[in-house]
C-alpha cells in the first residue's frame, strides 16, 4: 500500500551504485591496491584549502545567526557574490535577484523542471547519453522524458534529430557540457546551431522552449577548450549549476539556479523557482556552505591532477587499441567496449579487477564509462588489466 | 508559459514572510530596540559549543573523504549513532536500516509523504492549527490535505472528530507535538486514544493508517511534561526529525526520517522512502552536519532560556488579562486576538511594534502566536506595548 513508483524506484537496481557496492566487497577481500576502481564520480582532488579555511572562520561566528535561517532564496550577500562573480567572467549584468541558491545539481534540476513544465504531457529532451537521474526528475514533474542520441562521431548535439524530437509540447532541453559521461564540450558552433533552431520552433509554436544548462563540470576542461556561456548564445537559458566538482564539495549539497532576466518570462521562471523549492521543500541551501561559496566564488578548480590522469589514460588506452572520445572535460573517458553488449564487457572487465560503468546507465549501447577522478597510481596500475582484457578479446 | 500551480506558490503573500520583511523596515527605520518581532521560529539560543567543537574537528580531516558523496540514505555511522542514541532514550532496538538522513524537516515530511500517499485522491489527516507547508507538500504528492480542528478548550487531537474524518482514503494522520504554533504537548492518554482509532480504522479498512509524528521540538519541553515516544504507543508511526531546533541548527537542514521495523510493511515503506528521496533529488543529506550530529547526537538541548523567556511571558500576559493556552513546549505562545479577526487583531498590535503572527496562517480563525524564541529584554520590553494593546481594546 505504499506508493508503487516511489517503491520501485527505490528498490530499482542501478549498474553504479552496484559496480560500487562490489567494489568495495573486492577490495575488502583482495585488497584495496588490487581492484581498479573507475566507477564513481567522486572528485578525487580535495576541495582547495581555501574551503577549510572559510569554514573554520566562519565556525567563529555567533552561532545563532550563522546556523539560523536563509531566506528561502538563499542569503542575500551570497546570491550578489555569486551574481558578481558571474558578471566578472562573463560580461554579464546579473544580480542576486536572479539566482536561487540550492542543495546541490539535484535540486537545481528538479526545481527547474518543476517550474518549466506546465502541464502532464509536456515535454523535455534529453540528448544521449545522458545522466539517468535527468529521467527519473522529469518525469516525477508528469512530463515525458524525450532521449535524443548525441552525433554518433563526435557526440555532439545532433541538430536534424533535435529538429525531429521537438514538438508544440516541448518545454525545455537539457545540456550538459562538459558532459558526463562521454567528456565532450559542447562547441560554440553546436550551441549556436541549437540556438537558431529552439528560437525558430520557439517562434513557430509561439511560445519559449528554453535550454536547461547542467554545468557542475564547467570549470573541468582541458588545453584551452572554450567552454561558451550559454546564455550569451541562447537567451532563453536556465543555468543549473552545483560546487560538487569545481569545489569539490559533491556531499556538502550547494549549488544555485540562475534565471537570466533576459530569458522570456524571466520573472515568472524565477517566481516558479521559488514555488518549486518551496512545494519540494528545498527552501533556505544549507547555510554554512552558502556563506562559504560566497569566500570562495573565485576560487580556481583544481584541474590540473584530472588533466595527468586524462593523458596517463588516454596515451595508455591508445597504445592497446582502444576506441575512446578524446575528453575535452569532465574526468569521464568514454571508450568502446570491445563487444557490442557493454554489460557483458564489464563483467568481463571485472574479472580483471575493473571496475567500469556500462552505457546502458546512460541510455546508449555499447560503450564504458571510466571516471578517471582517481588517484594517478591506479591509472597506472591498471594498465596491464586494461591490456589484457584487449588481449582476450584479440585472441 | 511557466507552471501555474508553482509559479502561484512563488509569489503566494506569507503573513509570516510578509511580517518578518516588515520588523526589518521598520527596525532600520526607529531603531531594532523598539521593535517587539515575536514572528519567527528562529531559534535564538545559539547551538552548543559541542556542535563548533564537532565540526572545526572534523575540518581537520582529510577534505576529499570529509565533503565526498554518502550513500544515498546517509553515512552509516551516523545512522547507527542516531539508533543507538534512540535506542537508550526509548528502550527500542532501531538499526541503521531504520533511518534515512534527510536535508532537515522539510525533506523529512516531503519525503515521507511522497512514500506513503498511493495514489491520487488519497487523503493526509492535519491537524489545525498546523504548520501552513504540512497542505503544500501533500497537495504536491496529489493527496488531499484534511483539516480537522483540535479541541478547542486545550489543543489536545479531538479523537471523534478524527473518527468521523477518516476514510478508506485516508493513508496517515500528521501529528507535531510538542506543536507549533500552539505549544501544547499531545499526552500519553490524547495518543493512545488516537493509537486505538487508527488501529480500529486500519482494521475496517484492511490497510494500515500511518501516523507521521513531525518532532523538531521533541527535545523542548518544560516542567518535566511527558512527551511519549509516539511509535511506542502505535506501531505504524513513521518518525520525522530535524535539528533545527534541538540543536539551534535549522539553516543547516539536516535531520531525519525513521520507519520502526514493527511498522506494518517497513520495508517496503523505507524502500519508498529512498524511492522518493531519489526522485525528489534528496539523497546524500549534507555530510559535514551528518558527522557533526554523530558527534552530537546525546548533546542536550538548552531550554533553560525559553523556559524562562515562557514564565515572563505568560506572567506578564496573564497579568494583563489576556487568554493563552499554556505552552508545555515548544517556543510559541497561542494567544486569544482581543477581536474576532486576528488579522484586524495583528494590525492594531503592529501600531504598538508588537509583530505577532495571526492564526489564520494555521488554518484557524481568532488567536495569534508569539515566538518567544527571543531575546528575554525584548518580551521585558513588551510588556508596555502589550499594556497598551489591551488598554485599547479595553476602553
Amino acid at each position: 500500500m505504499v506508493n508503487e513508483k516511489m517503491h520501485a524506484l527505490g528498490v530499482e537496481p542501478s549498474a553504479i551504485r552496484e559496480l560500487f557496492a562490489y567494489g568495495l566487497a573486492r577490495k575488502a577481500e583482495i585488497g584495496e591496491e588490487n581492484v581498479f576502481d573507475f566507477s564513481l564520480g567522486n572528485p578525487s582532488v580535495p576541495a582547495p584549502d581555501a574551503v577549510r579555511i572559510a569554514a573554520q572562520e566562519l565556525l567563529g561566528m555567533p552561532a545563532a545567526s550563522l546556523h539560523g535561517y536563509s531566506p528561502a532564496q538563499g542569503v542575500p550577500s551570497v546570491r550578489a557574490a555569486v551574481a558578481a562573480s558571474l558578471n566578472r567572467r562573463f560580461g554579464t549584468a546579473y544580480s542576486a535577484d536572479d539566482l536561487y541558491m540550492t542543495c546541490g545539481a539535484a535540486a537545481s534540476l528538479d526545481i527547474t523542471f518543476h517550474a518549466l513544465v506546465a502541464a502532464e504531457g509536456d515535454e523535455v529532451i534529453v540528448v544521449s547519453p545522458y545522466f539517468p537521474e535527468y529521467k527519473i526528475w522529469i518525469e516525477k514533474t508528469d512530463a515525458r522524458c524525450v532521449e535524443v542520441p548525441a552525433r554518433e562521431a563526435d557526440f555532439q548535439p545532433d541538430i536534424e534529430a533535435l529538429r525531429a524530437a521537438i514538438t508544440e509540447r516541448t518545454r525545455a532541453v537539457v545540456v550538459n557540457s562538459p558532459n558526463n559521461p562521454v567528456g565532450t564540450v559542447y562547441s560554440r558552433e553546436s550551441l549556436e546551431a541549437l540556438a537558431a533552431l529552439l528560437e525558430e520552433r520557439s517562434a513557430a509554436f509561439g511560445a519559449p522552449i528554453y535550454l536547461v544548462s547542467d554545468e557542475p563540470y564547467r570549470e573541468i576542461a582541458y588545453a584551452g577548450v572554450e567552454v561558451p556561456w550559454v546564455p550569451s548564445v541562447y537567451a532563453n537559458t536556465i543555468v543549473c549549476y552545483s560546487y560538487s566538482k569545481s569545489l569539490s564539495l559533491p556531499g556538502e549539497r550547494i549549488g544555485w539556479i540562475l534565471v537570466p532576466p533576459a530569458a522570456a518570462d524571466a520573472r515568472d521562471v524565477y517566481a516558479a523557482v521559488c514555488g518549486a523549492g518551496r512545494a519540494l521543500g528545498f527552501v533556505c541551501a544549507p547555510v554554512l556552505f552558502q556563506r562559504v561559496i560566497e569566500a570562495c566564488v573565485d576560487e580556481p578548480s583544481d584541474v590540473e591532477a584530472y588533466a595527468e590522469n586524462r593523458a596517463l589514460l588516454c596515451e595508455g588506452l591508445s597504445k592497446l587499441g582502444y576506441e575512446y572520445i578524446e575528453p575535452q572535460g569532465a574526468f569521464y573517458l568514454w571508450v568502446r567496449a570491445l563487444e557490442p553488449d557493454a554489460q557483458a564487457f564489464a563483467e568481463r572487465a571485472k574479472a580483471h579487477e575493473l571496475l567500469l560503468v556500462p552505457s546502458d546507465s546512460f541510455g546508449v549501447k555499447g560503450w564504458v564509462r571510466i571516471g578517471y577522478c582517481v588517484a594517478r597510481d591506479v591509472i597506472e596500475r591498471s594498465m596491464p588489466a586494461f591490456e589484457a582484457l584487449a588481449q582476450e578479446y584479440a585472441e
